[in-house]
């Protein structure tokens, strides 16, 4: 596994060509953390798939198609562990000031939107008394567009690493990424943190692109090719991974349709991350269909999808800049690729960490 | 259905006669809201089963028993639709100041307790601007105790009615209520707060306890019979429903037995609730099991979840006390019972409604 070779170009395109969809993120000046929001103002169906054994949710359980609720207002993907669940009350506040939620009834307050939520495990990076709180989402809202997100160590993506399978020290930065493919006038994007134990590859040729590095701490060593050779992973504490995201589409789907589109972007997991799913992370994606597209064949739709989440994937890490805590040097695919694997132990980003919260 | 037959004796048992178990509740001041909070200081076991069709919910997706988080902290039940969902904040916190959690590190903030939580829709009852927040849950922490808990107006139950589905003006009032049976030196406890579309019921006699009243808003008219004899159900909001609730014990039990202890619980709802788990309620239970007590039967365990729940529901009525807003009259089973279905329109109980958030 060469750690130099060249690294590939981001994939193009955004969650935000999707008709209908809005992003907006908040990150934590204080420390690597932060959330991302994904907006429907007009309300989107919406779908589920939690296939990590270690997920932290809210709101999944009206998600499943046998259940009522027909309409999503936002998804909230945050950093914080359980802690950061406390955002989507500031999503939630920010929808009713806007008028956006499910009414029931007439009366001042009567309005509940319905935002589903997921978190992914940072509070190793930087102190963990900093979690997004309510007036993050509602910042994250705040800063909502139909620009294209940024990626990288933005919003959930702050904190997040990748490559933990031999422990902390020979991790990774990860990040935030999105992209996003249309086929006749059907746009299906993603947006996807990435904050997995495994490593992040490159679908298309199986290389990895950042995960646990060498012991010297220069290159990559394949965590998969390294377990199956024999090398014993690091016991780590359960459950502090975890990738997260949206697929989200223009084409209409029932919620059905949208829990079977996550389960596709799953795959899109399955390809960009080895391994994944595991004990330890608590992967977790969100489906939405506006509707404000025509219709396309399901099949191709489902592909879509996983093609959207994988290269999500690849952008988070590839956009992704290392940053050093008291604790852990993170370094980025980039500095591995430029030979800084190792200098990766002084600060080279403008994260430095405060120890105190504010 | 006489109106005016003698209402049965309250069932006896409380939760909190299971080892290991506390609870508390706060019931906001400024109108019929709140939430209750049961904890398990020491971890618990726990599982879940939604099988109503709009659920509120939060971390349940980690108690699926093929996923990884082992341990329960307390469990919240909360008014205020899936704005209640924020309570849950509070309770964290405070069990993070009792250093109750999921240790994540060593480190200052690295700790995670699990909170998982269910909201019941009491958005009708006085100012839908007021709603249990973070200071809430953890008001119902602070007033935590061993002691049996408040039942009827209480919590959760504060806001809750049932019998809706001939329309809220034939509604009554709903409450939270809890039971304990015990065999073996094992005790299975349960707390429910009841706000259910449909009636509560005496499982012992079939007999309506409280629910939709007739026309003159002076008698029970038994929901289904009146809905099999062709009274016409009226369409009421979607998910402005839902029956929540805790299935406790002390026996040691497995994540799986756990959610198949909710699943009998359930039987108990269908037992004292009639309809249930309608496409308006979001049922929800969650078992604990804090492996305090021997072990028993487990058949026997999930007749004792089914008995317990069932009797708790009765309760609920049985405590609940009638009360009136400005757009709605409440009476409740003792009302009835006392041939004041209509003097229920008088404010008539400690709950006069203030019209403005404080």
């Amino acid at each position: 596994m060469p750690a130099s070779a060249a690294l590939p170009d981001l994939f193009p395109g955004a969650i935000t060509q999707v008709r209908g969809i809005e992003t907006g993120h908040f990150t934590d000046p204080r420390r690597p953390t932060g959330c991302n929001v994904v907006i429907a103002r007009a309300g989107a169906v919406g779908g589920v798939d939690v296939r990590g054994a270690a997920p932290g949710t809210r709101e999944t359980d009206l998600l499943d198609p046998a259940n009522l609720v027909g309409v999503v207002h936002a998804v909230l993907l945050t950093g914080g562990s359980a802690w950061g669940l406390h955002a989507a009350d500031g999503v939630m506040r920010w929808l009713e000031a806007q008028g956006i939620g499910l009414p029931v009834g007439d009366a001042p307050g009567q309005i509940v939107p319905i935002v589903p939520a997921a978190v992914l495990f940072d509070l190793h990076v930087g102190d963990a008394r900093i979690r997004p709180g309510a007036d993050a989402g509602h910042a994250a809202c705040q800063a909502a567009s139909s620009q294209p997100p940024a990626q990288g160590n933005a919003g959930a993506g702050a904190g997040a690493t990748v490559g933990k399978l031999f422990g902390m020290q020979h991790a990774m930065k990860g990040g935030i990424g999105t992209a996003a493919v249309a086929v006749g006038g059907v746009t299906v994007g993603a947006l996807i943190a990435v904050n997995a134990l495994g490593d992040v590859v490159n679908p298309a040729t199986g290389q990895p692109i950042a995960g646990a590095r060498t012991a010297d701490g220069g290159a990559l060593r394949g965590s998969v090719a390294a377990a199956l050779a024999g090398q014993a992973p690091l016991s780590i504490l359960a459950g502090t991974n975890t990738t997260i995201g949206v697929v989200a589409t223009d084409a209409p789907l029932s919620k059905a349709q949208c829990q079977r589109l996550a389960g596709a972007g799953h795959d899109g997991l399955a390809r960009a991350i080895h391994p994944v799913h595991t004990m330890s992370d608590g992967d977790t994606l969100f489906a939405l269909a506006t509707g404000q597209a025509p219709t396309l064949d399901f099949n191709v739709l489902c592909a879509m999808a996983s093609e959207a989440v994988a290269r999500a994937c690849v952008n988070a890490v590839l956009a992704a800049r290392g940053l050093t805590t008291e604790a852990l040097a993170l370094p980025a695919a980039c500095d591995l690729a430029a030979g800084n694997g190792l200098a990766a132990l002084e600060p080279i980003e403008d994260f430095i960490i405060q120890d105190k919260p504010m």
